[in-house]
């Protein structure tokens, strides 16, 4: 029996269908739920429309079913709808009728649009954090092997000289770019939606304000339209975060595939990180990396579909968007799979110390000795045509040494101003004063 | 002749495909293209690459320049491969030798890059400076019909009342979530990308921070692998910033056509904005709320698709990318067009002010009553069974009045709190800083 | 232990990574992955590969395990890693070392897209058939309802009367062009991959042309490079397929949801087909067209997820492609259930028959009017002119009767020459043929 | 003035925002606006609604008209809104009021469809024509390279002996399935939407077999609603249709640019079709290559930017659609050009005949010789350990040899078998019945 229904049966199959996954991927929300449940039913009473020994007896219980969600010792029954009836239905089985008090003044639109906004904060720091992780060993490996060079290409063509310094460097720099995307995707998720209930606010004195800050919300969804209207607008900006550093992972993984193969041969994993063959001893098959690439490609299209399951949807709820969980859920899991392991590969990662021994690289440093004689005095034209006629008479000879100053070049990495801005946008997240409003909250 | 050719023709067809619409394109990066040699010439000449007396004549010549581009009349010739090969032209033609001077140091790479940076914030700006005026045009409507109703819906479903002042305000905020979106694309762009040359650095001394402080920017893509790696990155990340306007803008339209359908009725626009029939004079077809709609789901679509034309390449320059400019460019063109005409419609809209007299929106005043019983002290469970009753006994009678007073609601609509918002997201920008820097290179 | 490993042990963290979730999905290739192994078994003795006295043993005992898959008997064991390993594990515990010698002459490679390919005729089969089920309805609510008029809109403005009959009879003929595309992805799929092991063949004297008829298929993929190249094109030109049908259904979605909006009011569901409200009695929501139209229009975006999941790899297997089947399998099942449950929608949809009496529809006919007099001798500039001033005038009067007999229009709606079209699409898959020769296989 | 304006000019902005591109896009269509007119007055005077000395009056102009079209002598004027405006504006310039009388018993929306369907239908064709000498080209480079061996790559490791001809074979089927795709697309449009007038029929006695006749299409898009919902569908079916093509194109693309890398020198092309440096001489830039796959990859961006400006949308006529032409018609062009370059870069490709010499190679021929041990005896996984432990003491000697004899492999390339598919499905389209009937209308 649903709240809505009066008195006819929904048809079976119209259940199923809409209910979908939902019992599945509402389990993610619970510890959400019930911090919603918390701020709402303090700002209730606090409004006259909860008497306070109610509110006792339900913060307490609840509590203690956000210790059960902790524990693993929570579940969706079978025959409930969803995690906000869930939690309800337990409140009011240990509670009695007390229970049903925390619905008033909100509505079921409301209670979801708070659970996923506090839900998505929590994949944005997870996410953030594990993101620093990366970075940190990519600066790491930049370091160590500043002084390794690796061919630069152009066009997939042989260019100019290279690093791993640079290499692994660069796709530490990529990160702090990311997290600016990641960041905005915070500030947009950062705001409280609760008190807007169906989309059009209610009649109840409610004041929004104090769950806001209860739940450590920067700030909140003001107008209550909007409020509604962020479902989907959340969920797609969001999207666009994680597809930033997707792209960014996707982009290493290409790289690293094509390094590996042993026309390039520039890095190599242990055998236990890599797939091969007995016959093939050469063969070391790059699977974390193709997989890394094909579910960060995965991701860097959801923004697209989210985009095209909102498109044109008039203002006002949907059904269309409950299906977004369907997309985003396995996503933050599937990120954070990504870097977890990216980071184990990272930490094994072996590299080739003698690439440009290789004849084949020896034009790499044509440019080089042509800037040299430049410095010299020389000018440019001119210089630029002496090499040209000494690498067609076959008199070249590269000098295979690499002098660059300047800022972020193979002799100037700049980590250490890359680490900062890193650091700094990190930092605007914010993370420590949210989380411990939260843990006031449950505590 | 091309800078690198050696003694082969390059076949006309392969010149045709390859240099495409880049000779159009290319148009608008003119005034950037000078600004950043005017950058690189002075660096060039503090690290002793230049002599003073030619850098003398090459800034009056460069300046000279820009002033022809800002008059419109710099062209591109025929033969005449890119922006860049135009302007080195342009100042051998007039100034000698000099002239070819300023391409030391530099790679075409590195040149477009920062031409791109440029020009993407200059389109920032313009972008941000009318959003700012929609907003203000939303919230001044919002203000203005602050007290005429409308039915607010869920699911399509008449459900409770909502106001014009609610509408009008949820878009407003809309944009200032989709503001700091382009803030993050804003902070991505400014980082300047010059002395990254062909995305390997240079054996020459360059000062990499003089030019990003003459050219205004907020810090630079540090490692030089990594700026040419900001190509396709940057133009995806501000396509994703641009979609985020697009779709508040797409969605209003959406909502829009709705209103001015017979069926609703809610909102007009006078003949001269509308197109019509004279024999069914009911209709006023809303071709401009189509086209931002249409036009503005055409830029939702662009950051997939600079992801599918950039997904899978490995580091290193690729031609692939000079192609992103055809996505990109018009683009921005597109949306400050919407954003005009947007404000041109609202400046002119008009709204029903006798909507819910209509006896079909009397039950959205239904949950309105259950609340009052409840607040007077009826269980809400009871309040909702009587009114239920009454409904079903066809002796409900609503009263028609809303009352809501909490934060965002129809009585209080926060356009003060969202304002600020707005313009400290605004603020964040630095419009002024960089435009100072700009006018003290070019002047 | 698996097949390609010599003596190191796969890390844990990439053993789950790479693993994902095939063990699930990989229950869908079971049968198929059995007929495969059939096939490739017999043509193995007919070349001399396999001993006859094997083959009967492996023959008898594959058809157990089939019949096993189709009783529900058959799993994934936990520590096998997908279907191909299952199988020949069970084969090797029941009938020893003959077991493994199904594997000679093939590689996971080529057993994996033969499996994907019978599967995805298996899943075409199905959707077709249930599209076939929906194309009937919609004819017979399109005879049943031709009758009854309805306003016909053009810029979401009232203009022109059309009918339930044309309402209902367009969408079923939409899906005609949507099987076009469904016969397109069934030829690309129904074309034999087996025989080009890891994609460049094998020196063992194959006999494609066997397996190709024994498996029923069309015709093979001849060469083996593109054998191995189908991978990942099949799967986007299926989800091209799936989505020309989502796109109808999802275009029907929003007519209905629009339809049953209270300002519109053209059709109705029953209680039990519709979520409600005690309060709101005319609050009827259309939940289950919205979801449908939501995960249609996820399906929608299937072709562009795979594109980006498979742009730029050069040729050849790479890992990636074997997380399509994350994307595309979920695909069938969502859309049969939607196929499904729109049928049921269908069946108890009530149309209002009443709309056109509302005095707001009374310009509908105005151009009616126009042709009336024009077919009667007036000019029609005149004609035009005389109706547009009686409207002005106040005094024009609809007849509200449609007299339109052309091809496709209200009074002729060609039901029959679609319904010939239809079938004509429908025989040229050939399913019968198909699974005359699968039943052969298997038993 | 338009036609459907009353008295009130319409805003310039408006009509500038309105017109947009269409009047260049237009131009494409004049020659398919001017064959539509000449079928629809033939049908209106067999009705009865044209008079016949009017009919050869018309017919005379019309012809002469696009006889302007094809030598290059028709405009549309500057206030003249769009390409049906222009035909009947010249018309009544030259025969009078006579020329008004050509758009009875049509809607300028009908009339648009059917310029995009026959518009559709000659790029089709021109499409299909150059895809047909590609593969053509890619079938001779296959047969004649047939002997050459190439590395086969699986995760971008050296795994088995391929082919050029295999290599150049594979693209050429691959060109056979996108034909499928091309012929699906072609189907949907070859169907006539004239007589559906704005969407909901006409009440004059249209004949629209007779126009279906005229202009040659299959049959017509019976259905008036469904004609009207072709608009936006018959475009993402389209492009669904050319972004298979332009996914082998990207796909080619890829490899060659691959190939053409110092770390693979697969193959070469003459100086004058890359680019390249004189102090680089190994360097030549694929450019013409990277482009071809750049604009193939946006081409398969398309039907998404379709599918998210149609989403959504109710059934009836609305603006978006116009839109349509702006990312369609350009595509049409690209991929042309495309096809063009790429025949042009095949016939000047160069292939390295001594790739396999170099030793890194030697281990691709190991499964070679475990199957040679396999097909003279020797139990596989004896055969599989004996070459492990050979390859591990440093004594395999692999033999270079490669004997493929089965359908598709190395020695037996089928491009016989591939070419009859081709053929037969290219016959399929039937070109030429349909030029035969517009060559009767126009003459």
């Amino acid at each position: 029996m649903k709240l809505w229904q009066k008195n006819t049966t929904v048809d079976q199959s119209v259940d199923t269908f809409t209910v979908g996954q939902d019992r599945v991927l509402d389990m993610n929300l619970a510890a959400f739920d019930v911090m919603g449940s918390l701020a709402h039913t303090q700002m209730l009473e606090s409004i006259g429309l909860l008497e306070s020994e109610d509110l006792v007896v339900i913060q307490k219980e609840l509590k203690q079913i956000y210790q059960e969600v902790l524990a693993g010792q929570f579940t969706i029954e079978d025959d409930v709808e969803d995690i906000h009836s869930q939690v309800e239905l337990l409140l009011t089985r240990r509670i009695g009728d007390a229970g049903k008090k925390i619905h008033s003044g909100r509505s079921r639109n409301d209670q979801v649009l708070v659970d996923l906004k506090l839900y998505f904060r929590h994949e944005i720091e997870e996410i953030v954090v594990k993101t620093k992780e990366v970075f940190e060993t990519l600066q790491g490996l930049s370091n160590q092997y500043k002084d390794v060079l690796l061919p630069g290409y152009t066009h997939l063509q042989i260019a100019m000289p290279s690093s791993f310094g640079l290499w692994f460097g660069a796709y530490a720099e990529s990160l702090v770019d990311d997290l600016e995307m990641m960041l905005a995707a915070w500030k947009v998720t950062n705001k409280n939606p609760l008190g807007s209930a169906a989309g059009y606010g209610s009649s109840f004195p409610l004041n929004r304000q104090m769950t806001t800050d209860l739940l450590g919300f920067q700030s909140m969804n003001h107008n209550v339209v909007y409020a509604q209207m962020g479902r989907g607008k959340t969920e797609r900006i969001l999207a666009q975060g994680l597809s930033a550093i997707a792209a960014t992972l996707a982009k290493f993984a290409m790289d690293g595939c094509l390094y590996m193969s042993q026309n390039m041969g520039f890095i190599k994993f242990p055998d236990h990180l890599t797939t091969g063959s007995s016959i093939m001893p050469h063969k070391k098959n790059p699977d974390v990396l193709e997989l890394i690439r094909s579910r960060c490609n995965k991701i860097q299209a959801l923004p697209n579909e989210i985009a095209l399951m909102t498109t044109n949807l008039p203002s006002g709820y949907h059904r269309d968007l409950q299906l977004l969980k369907e997309n985003l859920f396995p996503a933050f899991t599937s990120l954070k799979e990504c870097l977890d392991i990216l980071k184990l590969m990272l930490d094994n990662i072996e590299v080739n110390k003698d690439i440009l021994n290789d004849p084949k690289y020896d034009y790499l440093f044509s440019v080089e000795v042509v800037n040299d004689y430049v410095l010299k005095g020389m000018p440019f034209r001119e210089a630029y045509k002496e090499i040209g006629l000494s690498i067609e008479a076959g008199t070249y000879q590269p000098s295979k040494e690499v002098n660059h100053t300047h800022e972020g070049s193979v002799g100037n990495l700049m980590n250490d101003a890359i680490k900062a801005e890193f650091d700094r946008v990190y930092a605007s997240f914010g993370f420590d004063q949210v989380n411990e409003k939260l843990v006031n909250l449950v505590l």
